[in-house]
């Protein structure tokens, strides 16, 4: 696998050794982990083994850039059967390697061991440029809340692939989601004071805010552009898209707060403000009570 | 379990947010990544929460310091069942915090997920202190080959685990290998040309040093001292301790190659030395047909 994996210029020793060694600019390392479940997180009937490296690298890079700061290296460790095709693993390590190309970063090291299940273990590391990391508690009423990326789309994905359909836009989105991985660091720049990866919905993810800041966080929901592609999927499964973008995870959208600014980076967008309080809500919405807040690790 | 994980000195932003920021000293960092998968490298009626937590950061933080590096952070994934008692999480936690003391390296993050199996997935990162980093490629003909800690007990005590023994030091050596953490660090400090972390073997691992440095490694088995744990347990079970010794892995010992010096720092001795040639070869010694020369992970 290691021979599909190009090493980039942050990486100062490759695969093959005791461990890896990457740069690190400013005297400090960004690092997150993931696991991914066959069975929880995906289903190889639904799922490619390159598509499953481009999802499984996306949410790990995607952890990095919601601190601001730019993705170097990714360690991947692989539990699978003896039996799964090689072809598989292979078109993985592409996958991850794809995803890896467009910020820059690099398969660096890894591990692969034997399990009766599908598991991958993704470690993301980056380099904040010398930036103060953006965490969840710098929220500060009065700041404007702004999100990049897509919301919803890979929720409607999953409906769509439980009622059977296997192909078109949202289906790919659920398939390999796109963060919008410039948008982190550029909001950084211009003094974002807090923002997270929105992976377990944008409520549930924006409530992770409210809480660390202490603050509340109050939506407009006439800013969401539902878009044709989640108006008709909610249609033919007679689903509530306004709920797939409120609750749906795993686009990796970023979702962060900001000074009022005259000028935002490419990519963001305002969809409400910070105020005195506690908690997030809706203008004129009504969470449905067969919504949950997030995802359920255990369900 | 974040509560559990004291953060030292290197911890700039510590666990529970999307991803933590470690010191980097030197403006490098030196990362790893190893999966545990329960049936295949433990089981929890050999091993509690908290030994497998030892276990799990002490093969982690002996790769780093294989490298040369000191260890500052630990990244843990645990997939595991809904099921599992909130004690065996919380033991694990303590077991991962404890040996992480050891070093002065803290869990500063992680993941837990539901699986139907526990697996594992630890990433370890460290500083090289602006020295080079001691790969497996540069062993030179006329170095010493020298080995730092125990060799064979975690095989022994695997052994008597099998045969129904459940204490005594053997077996503690299986539940808790004892790294000696400050010979990789202390040893690059006087040169050492090539290190590896003992996890598959010594023959197996020295095998990747003589491979990867493209010599011959020629082994004196006089200087094995054998010591009577691994006598009485070999005698015990009808088993071969020199073997044990040879083949056996997991005690995490570090094996390296340094310049014929007057004196190796504490903890190291001379074992061998770096020949022209390939392969790893004991002095007299046949190795029995029915060893392996390293552990299969899809055995």
């Amino acid at each position: 696998m290691t021979a599909r994996l190009p090493q980039h210029s942050a990486v100062l020793l490759g695969p093959g050794d005791d461990a890896a060694v990457v740069a690190a600019p400013d005297r400090r390392v960004v690092a997150s982990t993931d696991l991914l479940v066959e069975g929880r997180h995906f289903r190889r009937d639904w799922l490619s083994g390159y598509d499953l490296g481009r999802r499984a690298a996306a949410q790990n890079l995607a952890d990095v850039v919601a601190m601001g700061a730019v993705p170097t290296a990714l360690l991947v460790g692989l539990a699978c059967p003896g039996s799964l095709p090689l072809a598989w693993a292979e078109a993985l390590a592409d996958g991850l390697a794809a995803e890896c190309a467009l910020v820059g970063a690099s398969v660096v090291g890894g591990d692969v061991v034997g399990a009766d299940a599908v598991t991958l273990a993704v470690t993301a590391l980056g380099d904040l440029q010398g930036r103060r990391p953006v965490t969840r508690g710098g929220a500060r009423p009065g700041d404007v809340v702004v999100l990049a990326g897509r919301l919803g789309w890979s929720a409607a994905g999953l409906a769509l692939l439980g009622a059977g359909f296997r192909d078109g836009s949202l289906v790919d989105a659920f398939r390999r989601p796109e963060p919008p991985y410039a948008a982190g660091p550029a909001l950084a720049t211009v003094g974002a004071t807090a923002m997270i990866d929105v992976s377990d919905g944008l409520l549930a993810d924006l409530g992770h805010i409210a809480e660390a800041s202490r603050v509340a966080i109050v939506l407009d929901p006439t800013r969401f552009d539902l878009g044709p592609e989640l108006a008709a999927a909610a249609g033919v499964l007679g689903m509530d898209a306004l709920a797939w973008v409120l609750t749906g995870g795993e686009d990796h959208a970023l979702a962060a707060t900001v000074p009022a600014v005259d000028v935002l980076p490419p990519g963001w967008r305002r969809i409400g403000r910070v105020a005195d309080g506690a908690g997030v809500s809706v203008r004129g919405w009504q969470r449905p009570p067969s919504l949950a807040a997030g995802h359920d690790h255990f369900r």
